[in-house]
């Protein structure tokens, strides 16, 4: 009924290809990619370990004081398995030392989520700074679109090989790419508190709202035939509104134009510029 | 001879005019902006206290163990002038922290001036949330053209009101808006370790190349009238390598496209899209 099979095969190939091409294109032979466990992460490193070799993808497991044991032993079985090079990075201290810097007056998860997703971004950047190395993000398509992430944390990355397959393509490359069960199995969740779990927070499931973004933004079907299609408008109107309402975390900061030729208006070269 | 003279009247209702309707756009009234003491981010206050009100602008002065006391006094001077709530936060602790989880087999001055960029950041960040309010960038647009700041560091903002505008037409702009003297007159530097200035590192001063940018970026001048106004080719080899080199900070993530519409290759909708 849907269409958002893929084929796997072709693919594997396409987005090994892209990370392969982005890589060798500016003189680099690395990657660096943070491992959460979640299955996001574990099908960009499988991909990176056939784009590039998997001695050349290294992985940081960067676990908070209250992240899962579980999670921490899931990526440890994607380093395992691929054999690729990782080191473990304990955030709790600096996330506890920039958290005791802001007002604090709450306790908010919302805030902790983001700098927690914002030391792991310093983290992996500084590691891409000194192997030489790209970072790679994890982000898919469903959490791009709906804005569930972190500007500058999560969403921060050189390229991103995963960020046009839905959240439900995602799982079937993984089984395709043969990355474990238990990953790909378990509840997504951003592991910020015990029993968080991704559809609990959004309040859908990614099956509801994969079928309803692939026909809204990649088949552009209209509001009635949506309806007709059985999506009831309380949906719409939600996801709808989170699309809208994080654009700016799909897009560059918004800079005044005054002079002749404007940063991101005017002055906006393909990357393969050549001056 | 360079037309890069600007009305600063005309200027300065532009740049309030855009602050007060791209926060108001959103629903927010309030700013917040962090201060190092220099020109850019003062010029930036100036600029939010006069369009949301002085009350509605938010200042952090974030200084490292390293950072010059007459940066911070500079800071202050800012928000003496101008009234404005402030807090200042040493981020010593956190920046610390987050360098003793990297290999650090080097003391690499870049890196160590990357993550404090990035702490400041998260700290802004942080500060918007908890206060509902934009934060607003300084990076002026010598600086965004060559490259030379912090990708998801000083470079990360809602809004810059100052992006368009080259160092030199900054200084002006400073003038007219009544910036203390000692701030415009200092030389300009990052302020990671003693003696450190912009121009310096460059090799070129400001005046040269922002005579340089807006003659080739804004004006388009070929490579042979570039030469005939007296700019030598190595000088214009280094400065079209640093804007060719660092296109990726201005742009967001690539990604792979596999769907029929992708974020930022063909779901690109203004900021204005209303679903």
């Amino acid at each position: 009924m849907t269409k958002l099979e893929l084929n796997n095969e072709l693919l594997t190939g396409l987005l090994t290809g892209f990370i392969r091409n982005e890589t060798k294109r500016i003189g680099l032979s690395k990657a660096v990619i943070g491992l959460s466990g979640g299955i996001d992460s574990a099908v960009v490193a499988y991909l990176a370990a056939k784009a590039l070799g998997n001695r050349n993808v290294m992985c940081l497991i960067m676990p908070y004081k209250t992240s899962s044991p579980d999670s921490i032993d899931d990526a440890m079985k994607v380093v395992d398995s691929l054999k690729v090079p990782f080191r473990k990075a304990d955030i709790t201290e600096a996330v506890d030392a920039v958290f005791a810097l802001g007002e604090g007056e709450e306790d908010s998860k919302v805030r902790m989520g983001n700098v927690m997703a914002r030391i792991r971004m310093i983290l992996l950047y500084d590691e891409s700074a000194g192997c030489n190395g790209l970072v790679i993000g994890t982000g898919n398509k469903t959490e791009i679109l709906l804005g569930y992430s972190t500007i500058f944390g999560d969403a921060a990355c050189a390229i991103n090989p995963v960020g046009d397959l839905y959240k439900t393509q995602l799982r079937s490359l993984a089984r395709h790419l043969g990355v474990p069960e238990s990953i790909i199995d378990k509840k997504p969740s951003a592991d910020l508190w015990k029993g968080q779990t991704d559809e609990g927070e959004l309040g859908f499931t990614y099956e509801e709202v994969d079928r309803y973004l692939y026909q809204k933004v990649d088949m552009r079907r209209s509001r009635e035939a949506l309806r007709k299609s059985g999506f009831k408008d309380e949906f719409m109107n939600k996801v709808d509104r989170m699309i809208e309402r994080n654009q700016f975390k799909r897009l560059p900061p918004l800079i005044a134009k005054v002079g002749k030729r404007t940063v991101n208006v005017d002055f906006r070269y393909n990357r393969d510029w050549k001056t």
